[in-house]
């Protein structure tokens, strides 16, 4: 089988994605399509149609992962290709879509020109991988590593007090746990960069080398609150001070490290204009590819709000919600990915995740890598999220070489 | 007449406080009494009918301010006494209660005694001094001279979307213009301190000077949204970031000058753990005696987030959202003030107030002063809020001698 002159039909892809990108559309560029809402059900069916008419055999898991094998010459462990079709509320069209949809065009692609191969290929749409609705993210991929228990997901409930299970039973996609998938040659996803460095590099595709390691904290000052025409500044426990000036310094020892981070959410209370804040509520988010640089700076960015906070006489609560080590994926995937991304005369930058992603789970029971497509200004989780058509062609046609070579392979290293 | 003899009856004080603590009452020590609702309406119902088995004339104008008038011998101007009986949400039981309801007692005072005075004694409720529920706070105060149209008021809406103009009428109290207080002789409100200075001079009571000037902004800060995982620190427009190094500088620019600078209400969005923040807006409350420290300070502000902004590539709007300067209140009363609480051995403190109060708007038409209760830790506009009754009694006491001495005199400065 030769697939270089073999090249993805990009106008069915287009028609494909835009299909998609009017299902639960915002503001004319956005999708609103959070796990197991009308709008994934609606998705879904349609994804489930695609899937039959292509040939595929559709599976559903316990989860509602989706799955769609092609089979092989052999009946082996398949080579795994796709992502997830959920979104951010008020995010982009591209995100993990362009990642599923791609797999189905691979499909597609070797059904036009009959392109056999030794192994089963099966695409698999993830639920719930974003975490916007249902805490937290990752939860489908990481509940097939049994990193999250079927009691876990099922009882996760949205801000309307909605459970995961009765929603996935409503959308109609509770699946069987004998579906779930087990066996794995590869895997393989695809998804758009999500920052900037790809563009900037001039680089036409991202070989992910792994997911850089991420910590995350909240934390809870308590200070006292008073009326702000009365307290003088030196008696004041004012609870937003201590957390602008721990703010303020950790964003300054950040400088010169290879280090990320980030305080998303932000909360004051009682929050009225003239009263002395009593409580903030910070979130913050820790990320290097390097476990010793993150754990080391985590320690010294706890002494330093712990410094701050007794310095200035309020109470600080600094509580540990998410411990995510750095994950490497696999060389000889790696490899292969870089191989063809040659081969195709295109220019690939090999880089680290700074976002979490499916396959970090499934890294753990499958050799396992992914594939960037750049993000115009690094945009994502926003409905100016955006990549371009020559970008998604040529990781396209990247990904069906890799997918190919990988579906006729004995072992990953030959 | 010789009232040095003539004490107020706390007892009888004491039952009114603990009616008026039971209407809006909330978590055992509280007060939920905003204005112009359910509570305000029946805490106002209930003062009218003291107020007219006291034999007071009673009055409500057209922002509902309710007057009592106790005749004098002359048909002269009268000395006006009084405060509010709205509340903060979860607000305490003191505030400007404190100031209506011993007005009301040095009024049951007179008349158990059967002391006559020169002029009128009239007791005021202003409506809306807190603004918690309808924005501006003083308003009906304001109104009163010509601060605010009758439109404006009428117009302001809540959160709900409700127009004062129509819970006025609502809960009844819809009076007329003709009602409106206009020539007063003196105006002496008393207040519980809000903050920690009495307390911690061991003063009995404070003779206020004037109001601090005070100055609100409200600050949007605009930066570029992105992943947390994928941009790296350089490349980032974080507001969060920016507002964090502002606040804090802001804060460190207040050590050494007799300013006050809160930030009370902080939001953020999008709002995500894993999202950097587009934007920020916060409120920025700076308050000072003395109006040319204060200007300079507020340019020098200015220029400092601006720098901030302009250095981090984000946008910044800072809009003035209150202007007010400093009162300084009629030293003739003052003087007043001052030699009864000698003559009844008080200790007194001459201070600011660090809190707007009626008394700001009303001293542009009136000689106006008032005598603050000491606040127990310096808390206010919250239900641990407390004054003891050995200060309410002494402030009882002397405001009925002041109340007295004023009634009696021609003019201010014999």
């Amino acid at each position: 089988m030769n697939t270089n002159s073999v090249t993805i039909d990009f106008k069915r892809f287009k028609q494909t994605l835009e299909s998609s990108s009017d299902i639960g559309k915002v503001k004319d560029t956005g999708l609103y399509r959070l796990a197991l809402s009308d709008e994934d059900k609606k998705m879904r069916d349609l994804f489930k149609k695609w899937m039959e008419a292509d040939g595929l055999n559709v599976r559903i898991d316990d989860a509602g992962n989706m799955y769609g094998r092609r089979k092989g010459e052999q009946d082996l462990p398949p080579v795994l290709i796709g992502s997830h079709l959920d979104t951010q509320p008020f995010g982009g069209r591209y995100d993990g879509i362009v990642g599923v949809l791609l797999s189905l065009e691979v499909i597609r692609t070797l059904n036009d020109n009959d392109i056999k191969t030794k192994r089963p290929i099966e695409i698999v749409n993830f639920t719930n991988e974003e975490g916007a609705r249902f805490k937290p993210p990752m939860m489908a991929s990481g509940f097939l590593v049994q990193q999250f228990s079927q009691d876990f997901v099922y009882s996760r409930i949205d801000t309307d007090g909605l459970r995961f299970g009765d929603q996935l039973e409503r959308i109609g996609y509770k699946g069987s746990p004998e579906n779930r998938i087990k066996d794995i040659h590869s895997f393989v996803e695809v998804h758009i960069e999500q920052g900037p460095k790809l563009e900037q590099t001039g680089s036409d595709i991202g070989v992910v080398k792994g997911i850089q390691g991420m910590n995350w904290f909240e934390i809870t000052i308590n200070g006292h609150s008073n009326h702000a025409g009365s307290t003088p500044m030196h008696l004041r426990k004012d609870a937003l001070m201590a957390a602008a000036e721990m703010i303020h310094k950790l964003e300054q020892k950040t400088a010169d490290q290879s280090l990320l981070l980030t305080i998303g959410k932000f909360e004051t209370s009682p929050g009225s204009v003239n009263v002395i804040p009593e409580q903030v509520k910070f979130s913050l988010d820790i990320r290097s590819d390097n476990d010793t640089v993150r754990n080391t700076f985590i320690n010294e960015v706890k002494t330093e709000m712990k410094e701050i906070s007794r310095r200035r006489e309020a109470q600080i609560d600094i509580q540990d919600t998410w411990t995510s080590p750095t994950v490497n994926f696999d060389p000889a995937l790696l490899d292969i990915i870089d191989y063809n991304s040659k081969k195709l005369g295109l220019k690939s930058l090999n880089l680290m995740s700074g976002a979490g992603h499916d396959a970090r789970y499934i890294s753990e029971i499958a050799p396992t890598a992914m594939i960037f497509t750049p993000s115009v200004n690094g945009i994502s989780h926003d409905i100016s999220e955006y990549t371009t058509d020559d970008d998604i062609y040529n990781c396209g046609n990247l990904y069906l070489g890799v997918v190919c070579e990988l579906a006729n392979r004995d072992k990953l290293t030959e």
